[in-house]
């Protein structure tokens, strides 16, 4: 069994945001951003998927426990952006437009610190059931 | 052909909220909505079903157009509620919690004066997949 | 055990159609149904639910067989209806316009017969996923 | 606000089961219920939606908190039924087969007693995405 | 920020079509290709998945903006495809199968002049649920 | 046409198993494994998806023929998987644990005999919605 699995955890939030680079105007944002830069906020039902590679441990068969990553995202994940407006209540958009493809690097970025370095890793942002992003692609 | 038909248009809307009773302080809305109460607000995707009952047009064999149903949705629903703060950018959640029930309540209303009377209303509004409100019961 | 319970069985078909009223001329049919009545026809992925209502049999605990309900649904529509032209391959449609409404009233009928009287029969037909019908309401 | 809402909760638990009348010997169980009689049992990823009916409370909004709903279900449903055998490991199918009609039933019956009375109850279980069952109808 | 990212965008068109080789008759058509072959069309609900990958922009967090990539998907795909005749309606598969795999060839040659070559392409397209196809694998 | 398409089938198998090492006693199974290591089983609705991918045909446009994969994927995997219990009732997780990242490896195997050796294959299996894994990675 050399080639590798692929594990994947899908877990989910709902955060308020918009659409604004600090160093523009609101009416520069909106020009750029239309409706998505609505000064008072908008939101989504963010869903997550987090693919985890490697080859399964030969007694367990689990490339990654399922519990134990869904475990991981939570803790780091969910607790910092779930019920959470992006551009206030977190420090990761303060000066970052909380674009789907800025907020999967942010995702990324904390959980690479938290997976074993011998397992790949990757991540699905779904902005809505027709919009979403992937990183690293 | 006296029996009544259904027909069902889906929609979707991208918002902010925060369940809030301003009559109470911030501690107790604390309390009572934890943190659906998060004073920075969170989000939704609110998909919305919209169901018309009537006898179909025997030569057109519609109860509504679909496409005037969905042109009615965007009209007088998405326009004041899609990419928007509940809370704040409406005037119809100034004095009343936006939960989903109310919300339903309150898009039952408005679509209720723009779709003839001889047809039947209801509205179902999902605010994730696993929590959804339906009204009139 | 006195109260009953419904159960549900989903089909799907494909089929191609055009919204045409036959008594009306092309350019008629063009302004009332638009892109819908394109003269080469389009086409769905028809999902059918059918809706079963009854006692459960007290020793098998079945309304009715699920399976026996499927192959109800795929001898008497789906034989048909499935990868067939509506307008010009079936007999319910050569005066009769093929809208979404009247499909799940044809599909009714065709069950009716075939489903035991004493048990209560509904019909959903999603021809998108935003647009579907439901009879009798 | 004299009309009446629904709120509805989606949960889910994993179980194994075998179809089977402990009236009949496993030759009458296997030709009336075919291989969903398997005597080493199969499994599903059955989906639970709880509808709850009422009058929504005046200050709050609510029918019902949806979290107080979670938190019942899992109490009292998930954790009897969850990852468990229902022909096994649970009291109410020692003498009752496990349809998903007499699920549904016994579900409805446990959470009955949790609801306050004032509002309705009524249980959808999807066995798998094309079969599934409402109790009461 | 040097890893690329990929932002996906979906949209759906429904068209009408028979699997068709011109150079056999009816019958040698028939003979391979099934029901799929019926001389008066079958159809479909197809969905349309399309992936855009590079670096986002260090300003505004954008790979493409996904409103942009939409109208490019309108404009250029769906207003030849969408309730149409594949077979019958475009240039396209006047000598070629309207397979998956041949119409999502088509839709990322159309869709490769359109976007920036330094941006990568792929494109998916579902037939239905459970039939999809991807270009280039 | 020289780059490559990929084709998509997908099929699903409803099964029951626990997680179980032979070379472990009950205790320390439960340890590691939790409620999935339910001596009794438990079970789940399996989504199986198969991809293959090569260069079409130039005359009939396929890859594959998606019946023809559907049927493969029907005769040696759901015959031997589908309303069975993966421990008991089959020879390949006699002496393996039955994780999705090993039920995924073993149908890979299975398919890779029945499928061209010029095509490529990839498998995805989904044991929930949120707990899925694909094979090779």
């Amino acid at each position: 069994m050399d080639k590798k699995t692929a594990v994947f955890r899908k877990e989910h939030f709902n955060a308020a945001h918009r659409l604004f680079v600090p160093a523009w105007d609101d009416q520069k944002n909106k020009e750029v951003f239309g409706k998505c830069s609505n000064p008072n906020f908008h939101g989504h039902n963010y869903e997550l998927e987090v693919k985890v590679t490697g080859v399964p441990d030969p007694q367990t068969g689990f490339v990654i426990d399922l519990k134990l990553l869904s475990d991981i995202i939570k803790e780091y994940v969910l607790e910092i952006f779930d019920h959470k407006n992006l551009n206030l209540d977190t420090t990761h958009f303060k000066n970052l437009n909380p674009t789907a493809e800025n907020i999967v690097r942010i995702i990324y970025d904390i959980l690479r610190k938290r997976i074993e370095p011998k397992l790949d890793l990757q991540v699905r942002l779904y902005e809505t059931e027709r919009n979403f992003v992937e990183y690293p692609a």
